[in-house]
């Protein structure tokens, strides 16, 4: 089965995921009395959710695009995990409006962000769980290129990729700020371009 | 006429209709004075119907991918017929909302499940239409290393994918749990790898 | 320029603008005391608004398709009127919801129809604008297959489609319905097979 | 890297960000006792601010389009970049909806004109900032056709794009109007045919 369409279909979801993201973000009602900057200034939440989020998304579009450069054809399998990955994928618009409402409201703040760091925990081991099909369980629809080296480079750094997700999702239950604060570090450090071009390929995070 | 923009087309609407899925899963509003985790815990028709429209729609994505590998181009009625596959698939987001606002009210419930059951049930009929014109009206697009006994066998399983989703319509009068229930396991059954990869033809369901 | 981003954009847009017509088919709330059935039958206008408006997104993309497919490149003033005949494809989706609200108000109807019948009818004229601006002022752009006699045919065709719009628009000063009824009949006349395939050519409609 | 799911991401992206625009356009309450005219008079604002919005985002995709063409593929750092300015294009949906909102509210007019400016300039300094990147700083990846003289006219050309949105940011200090005529009077520009094909190259804007 060709890989072309499912690249195409998972770039559609994935673009009209991100997008979506934008509409939580609201425009206050302009027959408010209260001026429109603090309108604007208590969403705050809602601008760190919507830049955590989008770069997230769009370094998970980076790897996926990665993924599934170095395979010839997809199966069913491949096919059903990557739906169910795009599926945790389609999940963030609403985790993160979750996390933006609540952060700081006088409660569920903590519930909220264990939900958020979840999602993206979630995201990161289907991710993880894609990669190992297609990279233990596929071979034969490996590029030929690939060495057993690289394949066991990427497959570290995608599990250690997951520990960071982890410890948002617990750190929810200290303070929510921390858990924004972990997943904001995470997409910055991913973004940076140090963090890539080692040993010739171009996978980024898990 | 070239496939190539019939796919990506159908692709985007398809991608874009599985991922409107999430914005009927709404966030409670923190203004409540019930605790987030009672009022999240009373939207699980929510995420059921989430997850079990997001999982059907993607397995008639890989069926859709499947059924135009099989052909070398289109012409103007399988667009049209396809054009109805896909305004059934757009729907699907709006009878997902209804049944799973009305799965738990004190009434509605059972028409809004025969909706949701209907809506499917609509969706597998035109897939079978679409099929059936492309295999058995269209064969100068098919392409030729499909034989005749591959041909009868997709037919033969499309048609038989049709009994459960009348089934879940039907159960609908009886309680819409079992609608939910029936389409949960359709959508389950067809995400198993052991249903494909049999006859090399890597079609799933209809 | 290459004509691949253009068709894959104009896909994405079309895509988007035929999916979001949804959006506007609206869950009843639960905790209403009418029946369901009741509820949702008094938004007949919003189904059929629904299926008349994506047959005609869907026409209007089937035509596109032939549009680009008979030129070889595109330049900035293609670009710029397909920009616009976008434009106005991504309004159907208010003009059908405004068409659709008051078609049964006690308060403008008339100008809700004519607003859409407009809307629609300014989407055909700048298709043809853009049909003309490749066949007449872009020739060295267009294949070398297409006969003189071809291109005089699809100009004629497309511009006798500007008539029902015209019509529907105009019909909208006498009731709301004639204007329905107009744009229904034009989508599915133009959806039937024998509308195409003479000439040689595949294109529907404008 | 290829760079054709880049291309493919990016057209998703813009295309979703577009078509959302007239999500703000929205169909004034049937139940109201004004009229319909004066309803719909009175939104002229979200009118003026969808086209404006989305000539200024069809150009950016124009430009993106010829800014891609121009090279042979892309490493992480063209794709963060890339990704920061696909996060400007998704806010303009927001910034639009706000001005338009604002606009005519006896509060908060500058202040939402000046977001609108100042996410429109965003946008052009980000699309600045990735042109520069990929001509200066990966010249590796530019095609061999492009002289250095045609690069530093583009360079120019995109650097003096920013002005008129630095004057429309300002603007906003005296008359949100002058802010949406300046950001108008940019988009109409751009999209007229003589301010293209000089120097053999597309490229329309920064």
């Amino acid at each position: 089965m060709s890989k072309a369409r499912a690249e195409s279909f998972s770039d559609g979801v994935i673009a009209v995921a991100i997008t979506l993201l934008i509409l939580d973000v609201h425009v206050p009602e302009a027959s408010q009395t209260s001026s429109l900057a603090s309108d604007l200034g208590r969403q705050w939440p809602n601008y760190a959710a919507y830049v955590v989020s989008f770069l997230t998304i769009g370094i998970i579009w980076i790897n996926h695009h990665a993924m599934l450069r170095r395979i010839v054809g997809v199966d069913h399998a491949i096919l059903v995990l990557n739906l169910l990955l795009l599926m945790s994928i389609v999940v963030l618009p609403f985790t993160t409006a979750l996390m933006a409402e609540y952060l700081t409201a006088d409660h569920g703040q903590r519930l909220a962000a264990l939900i958020y760091g979840a999602s993206l925990l979630v995201m990161a081991l289907l991710f993880v769980a894609t990669q190992r099909l297609i990279l233990v369980g596929r071979t034969n629809l490996v590029k030929a290129e690939l060495t057993d080296s690289q394949r066991r480079y990427i497959l570290r750094r995608n599990a250690i990729g997951v520990i960071p997700y982890t410890a948002a999702t617990l750190a929810a239950l200290i303070t929510p700020y921390l858990t924004l604060g972990i997943t904001a570090a995470v997409a910055l450090f991913f973004a940076l371009p140090a963090t890539t071009a080692d040993h010739g390929d171009n996978e980024t995070s898990s």
